[in-house]
C-alpha cells in the first residue's frame, strides 16, 4: 500500500496491484479516514433510526441479521482519487495528493437499506437520508464531532444500497466499517458512512461538516480565500472515469505488441460503455475490450486492448463512455477544482518502446 | 425557421428567437421528421397496447381522456442538434446539417404512460416499451414503414413520461404529432414517437431501423464503410449541453458590458449545475446566472452572464456542469461520430468589439 498519512490513516493501492483482482482484497483496498478507527463492541452495538419516520427503530446486529442478506458487488471510489493530476495544473495544498489507487471493488453483504427504511416507515416529507458514524473527528476548533453525510431518500430507497456487514465473504473489517457501514453503489466513498451509529430521515442534506464544507465541487474561479460555502455542488453520483492500470507511468517495453489493461467506473447506475485507448496521445483511438464488470452498473469494469508500438516514446492514454453517452473531458485543467475533487480527465501513461 | 428539407419537412429556430421565450411557441419549434407527416381522424383513431402485457388494451381519445390530465414541462432534442460542430471537424455525409436550434420547449398535457401501462398490466419480462408511429419512411429498399423507437420499461414507468395531446396549452398541432405522441423528458427526441398508434412491452428494444440503425452513437474510428450496426450505443438520455443565443456568431458589438444568454440542458433526471461562460476561448471562466428552469430536471434551463469586453475581437465560450458532476468535451472532435450525433462539445460564438 502507498501509505499518505498515518493518523488518519490514508492509504492506497499501487495500481500494477489492484488490476490482478476483479474483487480487490481487502489489505489492498484504499483506505481514507477522517478521524480514530473506532473499535466497536458488535454486542453493545445499536443502530438508530429516527427523524422523519413512522416508528424510530433501534436495532441490535441480531436484528439486523434478521432481515434478509443481500449482496451487491460495487465500486467504491474516493472523491479525491486522481487528485494528483489536478495538482499537476495548480496546487491544491492541504490535501490527501491521492493517485489512481484510492478506489477497490468488492462484494458486500448485509441488510438492504430500503427495507429497515420500510420497516421504520419512511415520511412524507423526507427527502434525506442521513448517515452518522461512530470514528471521531478533529474539528479545525479542536473539538471533536462524528463523521456523517447523506444520501437522497430516493437513492436510499434504491435495491442497491446496503447496510453491509460483510467484504468479500469475510466479516467487515475494522478500518472498512465494522461492525456495520453503508454501501451507496455508484456515489463516491464519503456518502457510504463507516461505523454507522445512525440513520436520521429529514428535509435537508446532512448538516455535518464533511457534507457542508467537504466533498463539494466548487467553479474553477473558487478559492480557498473567496470560497463560500453554501455554494458548490455536493458531491453524489460518480462520472465516468477509466486508468490505465498496466503498463505503468515510465515503464521500458520492447517495441511490438503491448497489453494495457486498467479499470473503468460509471456513477448513478449507467454502465461503462465503450473504453478507448489511444498510444499517440488521443489523436487515434482503438477500442478496448470491456472484461469482467461491463454489464454491472454498480461494479468496476476490467479493460484491456493491445497496441503495437513502434520504437519510441508514446504516450498511452484511455477514456470511457457511459450508457448515457457521458465522456471524460480531455484535460484535468478543465476540471481543476481548489478541493481538488472528482478528477475523471482523460489518463494516460508514458512509456518508452525500444 | 431555418429550412433543412421539405419533405420530410425539416426546420430549426434562430437562436436569437428561439432564447425568447422559455416555453418555445409552436411556430418556433424544432420539426424533425422522417416521413410523410399523417392526418389522423381523431374520432377514428385507437391506441394498442400489446405485447408482454396482462390485458392488450385498444383505447380511442376519449378512453385516454379519462385517465387524470398530467402536465409536464419538458425540452425536446434532436439528436442531431449541433451537427454542425461535427461537420466542421471531418464531413457527414447524407444527415441534415443541424445548428443549434434543433430544441425547444414546451408545457406538454396529456395522460402518464404508466397510468396506461398499469392499466394494461407489465408483464415480469417486458424490458422495454416500443412505441409505433403513423408515419410512413421509405426505406431505403424502396418499400415503406411505419417510424418507430423504444425505451427501457423503468423510464417508461417514470412520472414524467406523457402520451401527450396538448402542448403549450393547446391541441397538439399537426406536425407534432396530433392526436397523440409520447413525450420522454430527459431523451432524445427519436424516442419521443409522434402520431403515435401502438405500444408494445417486449423482452428487446424495437427492432425498428431508427432504433436499429439510426440514433446509435459509434465509436470514432467506425465509418459508414466499417460499421457494423449491431454495435454502438441505441442513445437515450441526452448529455449535458449549453448553447449561447445572443450575442450571435460574427456579431459586431460596441466594447463594454454585454449580455450573453443562451440555454442549457441535462439528460436523465439530472439538473443543470453551473454556467460557465469565458470571453477567452476557455482561459478563463466567470459563472453565469441561471434564470427559469434551473430546478425543473425536464425542462430546459435559461441562462444570462454579463461580460465586459475589451475592444477586439473575442471567442465566447459556454460549458454547463449537471447535478452529477458531468462535463461537457472542449472540442467537437473528441465527440465526433460518423452519424453525427449528441455534440456537447463547448458552444462558442465569435464577435467583434469595437
Amino acid at each position: 500500500m502507498i501509505v499518505h498519512d498515518g493518523q488518519p490513516f490514508n492509504a492506497e493501492s499501487p495500481l500494477g496491484q489492484l488490476r490482478q483482482n476483479f474483487l480487490t482484497p481487502k489489505d489492498l483496498f484504499f483506505s481514507r479516514n477522517h478521524g480514530s478507527i473506532p473499535e466497536v463492541n458488535p454486542d453493545g452495538y445499536r443502530l438508530t433510526v429516527d427523524g422523519l419516520v413512522d416508528s424510530p427503530l433501534e436495532l441490535s446486529m441480531e436484528d439486523l441479521r434478521g432481515f434478509p442478506k443481500k449482496e451487491v458487488t460495487a465500486v467504491m471510489q474516493c472523491a479525491g482519487n486522481r487528485r494528483d493530476g489536478l495538482i499537476q495544473v495548480a496546487p491544491i495544498p492541504g490535501e490527501t495528493p491521492w493517485g489512481a489507487g484510492a478506489i477497490g471493488n468488492a462484494r458486500w453483504a448485509g441488510v438492504s437499506l430500503r427495507e429497515v427504511l420500510r420497516a421504520a416507515g419512511v415520511g412524507d416529507e423526507a427527502r434525506h437520508a442521513a448517515f452518522s458514524g461512530l470514528d471521531e473527528v478533529e474539528g479545525t476548533d479542536g473539538e471533536s464531532f462524528d463523521y456523517g453525510g447523506s444520501i437522497p431518500v430516493e437513492k436510499a430507497l434504491g435495491p442497491e444500497v446496503l447496510l453491509a456487514y460483510e467484504m468479500n465473504g469475510e466479516i467487515l473489517p475494522l478500518e472498512h466499517g465494522f461492525p456495520l457501514r453503508v454501501v451507496a453503489p455508484g456515489y463516491y466513498g464519503a456518502r457510504s458512512v463507516k461505523w454507522l451509529s445512525g440513520i436520521t430521515l429529514q428535509e435537508a442534506p446532512s448538516d455535518n461538516y464533511f457534507q457542508t464544507h467537504e466533498y463539494k465541487l466548487f467553479a474553477p474561479g473558487v478559492s480557498a480565500e473567496t470560497v463560500e460555502f453554501f455554494e458548490g455542488l455536493m458531491l453524489g453520483e460518480m462520472q465516468v472515469n477509466a486508468v490505465i492500470c498496466e503498463p505503468a507511468d515510465g515503464a521500458s517495453l520492447d517495441a511490438g505488441p503491448v497489453y494495457v489493461r486498467g479499470y473503468a467506473v460509471a456513477g448513478g447506475g449507467r454502465r461503462v460503455e465503450r473504453v478507448d485507448v489511444s498510444s499517440d496521445g488521443g489523436r487515434s483511438w482503438v477500442q478496448a475490450d470491456l472484461l469482467e464488470g461491463a454489464d454491472d452498473p454498480w461494479a468496476w469494469s476490467f479493460w484491456e486492448a493491445n497496441l503495437d508500438l513502434l520504437s519510441g516514446e508514446h504516450r498511452i492514454v484511455v477514456r470511457a463512455l457511459d450508457s448515457s453517452a457521458g465522456t471524460q473531458p480531455a484535460t484535468a485543467a478543465e476540471v481543476w477544482n481548489f478541493k481538488g475533487y472528482a478528477n475523471n480527465s482523460w489518463h494516460g501513461v508514458r512509456v518508452v518502446a525500444r
